[in-house]
């Protein structure tokens, strides 16, 4: 496997040189929103930890990322009223992998509705701002 | 949420009431094959205790399944030449969940291979007790 690459785009983002539509932060995770969302409300959970997927991750770094993402699957269900959530995970290029530090998908589902095409279109900031917002209002609900 | 259903057909396979090609067991979790693969090597990885899905299941018990899900990453990829890997968790019937027991989707993945379509056909068992020959080999070598 490749070796971590600190110049990836999340380790900007966690560093604080890039910006990003953040909704949820502990001492060892961090939880923002993807902006090219396949379903309203799609929150990408990662390790602080520098990690390039689960291949490499530590045990205590991936059972934080877990936790989270069992806090944002709650969240990301309440916040839009969706009765599902599908989780993923992709490694390596071969796998589904675009950037390479460890991210966990957190997508709300509503009944019939398949997940949004790839189509590499940035969601609109404002909204994705509002989504936030309700992100962490259901966190904190 | 529905409460736990301990009829599920995988709390019958955890019991031993039901046959399945297992890959890996330990104290706290179980791994073996999907029977409708969505790739060579498509495993299942689940925690012994009665858990629905992500949103119910306790942390230790969260903790596990991801240790053995990374556990079985690296085996599934090892075992079919797999330079990636998908992981999937679904939640509740509008996140894709059909059966109640959470259960880890590790699927070795090819570059450009996509996933085969949900046919609802049932693998050979033949094959399926083969490529778990594979996988228990890599998960020792």
């Amino acid at each position: 496997m490749t070796a971590y690459d600190a110049d990836n785009i999340f380790a900007k983002i966690l560093r604080g040189e890039m910006p990003c539509h953040k909704v949820y932060e502990d001492d060892k995770t961090f939880a923002f929103l993807d902006i090219m969302p396949r379903a309203d409300g799609h929150t990408l959970v990662l390790p602080k930890a520098a990690a390039r997927n689960i291949l490499d991750v530590g045990l205590d770094d991936l059972a934080a990322v877990m936790a989270t993402t069992q806090k944002l699957t709650h969240a990301v269900m309440k916040a839009f009223e969706a009765p599902g959530a599908t989780v993923q995970q992709f490694n390596e290029p071969a796998g589904g992998q675009v950037v390479f530090h460890l991210h966990v998908h957190v997508i709300p589902r509503h009944e019939g509705v398949p997940l949004k095409p790839h189509t590499g279109e940035m969601a609109d900031p404002e909204l994705l701002a509002k989504h936030a917002e309700k992100i962490k209002a259901a966190l904190e609900g």
